[in-house]
């Protein structure tokens, strides 16, 4: 599986890309950073990070985007201009048909590093031993991108079974209420 | 001036389109609602918004896209919605060349009848008025777009004015601090 990880923002959206399947040693594709200036106005900000996630989306053809969930618990002005970078990076894979995928940080954290309250050194320091590099990818957005997707690498078997059983639960209820309705009528 | 006035949400994006100028009478030129469902994935729902709007911007070629400015301390579900779908509405205008205004809820409220703590129906019944309509448009959403519309065509004049006003003393300035410079040189 080839995951693209974004850690989304508008000054700084990580970008890291990972090959791997679950229990077996990843393989990091690229990493970077899509920039753009703070002086600049909101919708040309816009249109660069959805241009700079397009080439990292034509380059890598990654079969899933996976994503910050954003929450709005964090810093006010800050959690806006995630949600809205966010939501180009989402718009672009979807707009190709590639799946997207939401983690929140802890989950993030925690699938790397074993604790959902480690730190950016410490995730950083795992992402670069989990994908064999010489150093922490720079800046800790970048870090963060490439554990977006290591994370999703490993919980995407575990999310698409729990898929499962929530839909089989449904049809298995949906049916039981249609034979119920069947005898009452 | 004709201004695509934009309400943003991710389930109902309201959407008005405006031609006027400050002192005349204004004319509506469309309203409507961009829907997507609630059981949409978010990407799908992002995509479904892009469409929408590409749509009216097609149609009505406006000049302007007037959208609200988006505030956190709203209700937390909500505000990341609306920070998502008008991210998605000023991609669309910026990529056209379209320039994109922000104003916020207050500022729309008091431009249309004179209280920014105005409620839903007495905007409704402003922007019924203004605009000569039959009936307050429904949803809400769909005249709040409209009330938006409008309160830029007002307030786009001493907008500028004060933009102008900025970047002349931003000029002084600079020439003031190079004259100093060239003395103590």
């Amino acid at each position: 599986m080839r995951v693209l990880g974004v850690d989304p923002g508008l000054t700084r959206c990580g970008v890291g890309v990972v090959d791997g399947v679950a229990g077996r040693p990843l393989t990091m594709r690229g990493v970077g950073v899509v920039r753009t200036p703070a002086d600049a106005e909101l919708g040309h900000r816009l249109v660069a990070i959805e241009q700079g996630i397009e080439e990292w989306l034509e380059e890598h053809r990654p079969e899933v985007l996976a994503v910050e969930r954003v929450f709005s618990q964090h810093n006010v002005r800050t959690v806006m201009g995630t949600a809205q970078a966010s939501a180009v990076a989402m718009l672009c894979a979807s707009r190709r048909g590639i799946p997207v995928a939401l983690h929140t940080p802890s989950e993030v954290k925690a699938a790397v590093t074993g604790s959902g309250r480690a730190d950016k050194a410490q995730v950083g320091a795992m992402v670069t031993r989990l994908l064999r590099l010489d150093a922490p990818p720079r800046p800790a957005d970048a870090a963060d991108a490439l554990a977006l997707a290591i994370c999703h690498i490993w919980r995407a078997p575990a999310q698409s079974r729990l898929q499962q059983a929530v839909a089989r639960n449904r049809l298995e209820q949906a049916v039981a209420k249609h034979a119920s309705k069947g005898r009452t009528a």
